[in-house]
């Protein structure tokens, strides 16, 4: 595979089994680089990352996890932070103005573009990565963990190292599905039905839906992986943090 | 300019004007499909994206955006959607779980994640564009003038086209101010004077103290820019769209 961009970014494939070579601070400092150079809401710049490597650290965090990517060298936590900003407005004398949900979702976006340019060029590079979606379940952990102060949100959780596995290029939606012209466009059910068949027919799913027992691949997600009260709990307790943080 | 992928995101700049040219079918079709290719949570594709080309609605969409970009040809409104998830559910007879906080922060990240990947793809194409913050301000305004339904949730805006100025490179934080080893170091007062001196110090910035008669570039934000007041009523709006849309 080249470096190209589009290249790079329709070969992605995620990564969860890592050599035991480290990520050298100076290609760290590369892909940082190119997060930084992202968009972000009137260059304000609400994020940090925590990268985290050594031990105990890197596997106390990788707990928090369930274990997932055990062997992955690099974490990387990235974290909503309007405390830098507001240390910048007490050096200046200046209001701070920014705990609330308006520059929550504002810095929940310009974190996941610095996040998305640092794995692109991660992958450029030849390293492979997997984002964590588990930050979400134990975020007051991560943050105590990670010492964050208030302000300081966990919102992505990325495990990168240099690759032990092919990975897998799993099945997407189409442009069909997602891609709306002018408006949006309410699918029927025959719509739902056709562009996602792709996800119903992958054979690597149908082999989840036999292992799972499930009455179809959909059901997974709904009873098993994703059901509603784990959903309902987790939200409750993001909603606790998020206030306590400071941010809503 | 390459399409290398580091060097297309290092050299990114915004783009507020373009030419008459439209961004063809094609095109957009190639760009949507970088997108889908980024990460997603459970590879669930909580998102959709609506573009608007045609009059009257451009420039209704370019109004609801306070004007912005007013010659850019193609609007992209990206949408956390658990809408159509929800439809897959009950198309397939299962229970629809995912209209709270946790699936609105993670729909939000995977929304994000598309939409950079497909703005690194549109820039790599010689495309210009322009994320505008400005979708948070009329949340429902402009999700009903695109028609969408609850559980459908506009947070991100692009305005995109092909350039008509060259774009300025604007300054940065350095990682020495983002990058934090292990856990996350409380900046002293210090280390955000010499992290932020790149901002203090910019000339661009200087010269918009000067016309805003500001004590300092951090005033602008938090008297003109973003001051509490707005920050406030902006977020309380958010918190009641979110909730007619069924989200919290």
């Amino acid at each position: 595979m080249g470096n190209n961009a589009i290249e790079v970014m329709m070969n992605h494939r995620s990564i969860r089994k890592f050599t035991k070579e480290n990520v050298d601070r100076k290609l760290l400092e590369e892909i940082v680089s190119c997060g930084l150079r992202a968009s972000n809401t009137g260059n304000m710049q609400l994020y940090s990352v925590i990268a985290t490597q050594e031990e105990p650290l890197r596997t106390e965090l990788c707990q928090l996890h369930f274990g997932q990517c055990a062997t992955a060298p690099l974490w990387l936590t990235v974290c909503v932070d309007v405390n830098r900003y507001h240390h910048y407005c007490r050096v200046n004398g200046c209001d701070e103005p920014y705990g609330n949900l308006l520059w929550l979702l504002s810095g929940l976006v310009d974190a996941s573009l610095f996040a998305q340019n640092l794995c692109v060029a991660a992958e450029s590079k030849g390293l492979g990565f997997c984002y964590l979606g588990t930050v979400n379940y134990n975020t007051e952990k991560i943050a105590t963990l990670l010492q964050c102060p208030s302000g300081v949100v966990p919102v992505i959780a990325i495990a990168m190292g240099h690759p032990d596995e092919e990975g897998r290029m799993s099945e997407r939606l189409g442009s069909d599905a997602v891609l709306h012209s002018e408006v949006y466009h309410d699918p029927t059910d025959d719509d739902i039905v056709r562009t996602h068949a792709i996800r119903d027919n992958d054979p690597f799913n149908r082999q989840m839906v036999e292992e799972n027992g499930t009455r179809n691949y959909c059901e997974i997600f709904t009873t098993k992986r994703y059901p509603r009260a784990q959903n309902e709990t987790i939200s409750a307790d993001l909603l606790a943090f998020l206030h306590k943080s400071g941010m809503m």
